[in-house]
């Protein structure tokens, strides 16, 4: 990666999670292609971030032109939709790195932990790109719609992936979103931080709170 | 349950986890039976504990004593002896409540998620216990070390079991222990705080942070 700002490809990039990202990324000066299986949707939804003020490039594509286009691809859609996605992508990601996002909520029970038989679907994810991609996972615990505005978000990033420099990455786009990313090991371990996001939401109903957060405590941890 | 506060039984009660929570449970008016393989053990412990200024009525006993004596009984056993160590309890447990606090960690590699073909140490204490047994899991997140002062702790207690009621009793007595306990959902959830075990493993080596720990954002939360 040189110096200038990776592109980013934001895949599922008109839902509430990838646009919230696309958002704050592109009012952080990096060019954002917002991707979905329809242009005409992304689009519209790359039309309305680009109107913001103090947004970057912001462009619609597929989700494929998208990927083929970018240097990083993030990947935020819906569980039921990751195999299909991932597949779609696939044949343009070459040595791009992909962080996938996906939290395996199984409706109707999405407060109940309910990981696939990969153990994650970061390993799902792995078992569906093969061993050849680069692949991070994170962003599973922030509340998408906090993205929305530029108020202060407290909830901690953290970042799964076998190779560190990749996580440093992810960390780097993290602060870059607004939110402090932190090293949470190989990809195996996103399986804690995909199994909080359903506790997360289970805590939302019983306390009636909106968008409980997590934090990592521990001196020095900046 | 009466208005006496209950007699709690720690399981494995000289480990580091057990003999920090039976100290603090002392300390706030709890008596507390240290359980261990062996007597002279668990009063070895138990007399170490109850010579603390302060400290409750606190006993060793075997396992199976300890537990047929308590109230409540809190289970502190390295994952590798929670097997055995149920099944010596379990035809003593009758209606008593069982607090689980395994954490499914696999030497050599801890920082590595690696949960249980069952989902959770808890879930498969559920399938060892049967249906018929009141069974909850928490205290998986907070560093056993920290307990053994009266620091305050910079971590919550996610606490899981199918029933509310149980996890309000078990919110009590991380209370009791200085810890802030949160309704974290059905027992399955329990995967979700297991797992972060693993990664708050990896961010203290990662960081060289000494017990780094988990907290839930959210207003009104307290």
């Amino acid at each position: 990666m040189s110096d200038l700002k990776p592109v980013l490809a934001v895949i599922g990039g008109t839902g509430s999670l990838g646009s919230g990202l696309a958002r704050r990324w592109s009012a952080a000066g990096y060019a954002v292609i917002v991707g979905s299986r329809t242009k005409a949707k992304a689009a519209e939804t790359a039309a309305r971030l680009a109107s913001a003020p103090g947004a970057s490039q912001t462009i619609g594509a597929t989700n494929a032109e998208a990927t083929s286009r970018a240097d990083i691809v993030i990947v935020t859609v819906p569980f039921a939709s990751q195999a299909e996605i991932l597949a779609e992508i696939k044949p343009h990601i070459g040595t791009r790195l992909v962080v996938d996002t996906t939290v395996p909520l199984v409706p109707p029970k999405v407060a109940r932990v309910q990981l696939p038989p990969s153990g994650s679907a970061a390993m799902s994810a792995r078992a569906l790109l093969g061993d050849g991609v680069r692949l991070a996972s994170a962003f599973h615990n922030v509340a998408a719609h906090k993205l929305q505005s530029d108020a202060p978000i407290d909830c901690d990033v953290l970042v799964f992936a076998d190779e560190p420099k990749e996580r440093e990455i992810v960390i780097t786009l993290a602060r870059a979103a607004g939110l402090r990313g932190i090293h949470g090991g190989p990809l195996a371990n996103s399986a804690a931080a995909e199994a909080m996001t359903s506790v997360l939401i289970g805590i939302n109903r019983s306390y009636k709170v909106d968008g409980a957060g997590l934090r990592i405590t521990g001196p020095a941890l900046a």
